[in-house]
């Protein structure tokens, strides 16, 4: 309602985000616009002056002793590190203020070999990356990290992470803070792809889903513009929602028809072996797929279809307005998202479908580097990142 | 994440909910806790204090011309018209901005028989009640309406309602507004029936889900301490997600197996009185089952696990903390809520069960005319109320 609309108009957090579309603006500006105390403005854009996070304007710069008049970002001025951990790769980057990617590398990493090889991995991926770009740890503003599981989003520490060993409510930020002293972020990989996507195609939506579709099954939620974490940190967990066909279909998690145990990559590849035809992971299932094999293309349709099923169930309590479908099997292409459509059209009201667009993920592969840094982006520039609510005690 | 508390902590909607505990603040602590300019903050006492919403306290009453120093709302000094229209009983009470009833009647109400004759009766009926606690239309500050179907709450209009023949896209505000002069919110019933429960017996909870089984099934979100009404204001319209047991069971809306069609009161009337028992409504089944009946108790238990089914996704999905089951079928007792818990347990991770409660609504059938009332308190005593962002132009 419009109360919340007023509500964050007026946040403290809003005075810098005013700024991060580059438009200078005076001190006055900024107080009558976000209604914050005239004080308070001038308290807290000397403390990003002194960060570099913003800049006088070249044609205002003081003179004379008078203070400048006219600010904005310096989108330069500082980067933020960016990660994306999947369960068995990984990629981190090096991006700044404006959302620019200035460096990036990748590695297959299994998130099982616990935290610290993964993260001393990440680090020293950082600091060769910033080299790369001609930075160094002084320039981080935050670091954003995205992991393959739940996330104590206020603590940064993974909360009984199912295929994370070694992970549970490990303090991600503390030991990064101790070999990379800059505040870390981290939430769940899936949510972190959300804000990416949304923020890459859809700027303007306020509802939308992003559905991941790789080795495990997950959504990112944004309801009201804001990112949905549940009470416990998990929401958009789907992959053990039970759909009608696999009644008899055991899965890992100790329950039968979970979604992931008919509709994930190794899913699919383990239904088309037992047809007789080679496929043993999800990227197998792909190459079968883009080859134009029947079956295989058939098995990725009628996982679309289950994926749909419980898609249906979403739509109707979120009400979304776009659900894009990534991850690395949406490389398939058409096919899953045509089944995926089939049953949400076909079992949803025409309320809630008629101005739903079920997508293709356009950051795709992309998706959570991008979201990650704007984690980090957001608190760079937030008023919290100066009362070091992220930085162990 | 932390960025929306202090948002929110800073937004001037806060300014006014800080005083609503009744505890008396100056203008410095006011602008000191909101971080908004002491500007701001005078110039919003006053409007408040001009609309007799606050008064200055006794003992710091100005003397010789100087301003009062301490404020705190009044909570008798303006009253609300809250209003909870069902698909075939109305409510309509008047309540002080603390909250509390100082009136309240009820009829039975088809909302089918179209705006203008239930509006009639919603305003005529306010005011016999405003007469009947001495009060007058100039003492309303606002009034909120829940309605039976899909709400674009912006503007207060119904949009394709399915039960509410006639009103699609009429402007309840505009109506109300040229009878009984004051600004109007209205929402969806289940929304408001959502934000009474929390308000009466959860208020510290953030992720809350309230279950209404009645004619119709339909749910609440409270995500993150915000009702979440989605793309087109439908978000948790689960009554017509297909159950698995219900292949074959048609629906009014066209489909088949919808859980609306197998767990509704008069569904469970309906699967009754093929088994030869006497029983037409969802009043009658839950008369069965206080007289002990074995079949209806079956029935609703059920029914019961039919919307555990639809809810296990819910619970993957949102990770609400409550789950609250209300509407008139929650009068069964423990029964159904049995049902709804041997499901959701079942089927849903351990991680999104571990700190979940399942429990019958505290609020029960006040939850709507609660909830009407907070959707009108709040809109009072936010600055929008000085806008006239509800009122006609």
């Amino acid at each position: 309602m419009s109360t919340d609309a007023v509500q964050t108009a007026n946040g403290a957090g809003q005075l810098f985000q005013l700024l991060r579309d580059g438009i200078p603006r005076t001190r006055a500006e900024l107080a009558k616009t976000t209604g914050l105390a005239r004080s308070t403005v001038a308290v807290r854009v000397d403390e990003l002056m002194r960060m570099g996070l913003i800049t006088p304007v070249a044609d205002a710069v003081s003179t004379g002793g008078r203070p400048p008049s006219q600010f904005a970002i310096n989108p330069a001025a500082k980067v933020v590190v960016a990660a994306d951990l999947g369960a068995s790769h990984a990629t981190v980057a090096i991006v700044d203020l404006a959302g620019t990617v200035l460096a990036e590398t990748s590695a297959s990493l299994d998130i099982a070999l616990g935290p610290e090889p993964v993260l001393t991995w990440l680090v020293d991926g950082a600091r060769e990356l910033l080299a790369s770009v001609e930075r160094t740890v002084d320039d981080v503003a935050a670091m954003g990290i995205g992991v393959p599981g739940p996330v104590e989003h206020s603590t940064g520490q993974p909360v009984n992470p199912p295929i994370m060993p070694g992970w549970d409510h490990f303090d991600i930020p503390a030991w990064i803070f101790e070999h990379m002293p800059v505040p870390v972020l981290v939430d769940n990989d899936v949510n972190i792809m959300a804000l990416g996507e949304r923020g890459l195609a859809w700027p303007g939506v306020d509802h939308l889903m992003f559905v991941k579709i790789a080795t495990g099954i997950g959504t990112g939620i944004i309801s009201d513009g804001r990112l949905q974490r549940g009470a416990q940190g998990i929401a958009g967990d789907i992959g053990h929602v039970q759909v009608a066909r696999g009644a008899d279909i055991p899965c890992q998690c100790g329950n039968r028809g979970c979604l992931e145990a008919l509709a994930s990559g190794p899913a699919i590849a383990r239904a088309l072996r037992a047809q007789g035809i080679e496929a043993h992971t999800g990227s197998d299932v792909v190459d079968l797929v883009k080859r134009g094999n029947i079956d295989a293309i058939q098995a990725v349709r009628q996982a679309g279809r289950d994926i749909g099923e419980v898609l249906t169930t979403c739509v109707s309590l979120m009400n979304p307005s776009v659900i894009a479908v990534g991850g690395s099997m949406a490389r398939v292409g058409e096919h899953l998202i045509a089944g995926v459509r089939e049953v949400v059209y076909s079992r949803s009201t025409p309320l809630a479908t008629e101005y739903l667009s079920i997508v293709q993920s356009v950051a795709a592969e992309h998706a959570g580097v991008r979201g990650a840094s704007m984690l980090a982006i957001e608190h760079a520039l937030s008023p919290e990142s100066f009362t070091a609510a992220f930085l162990p005690v």
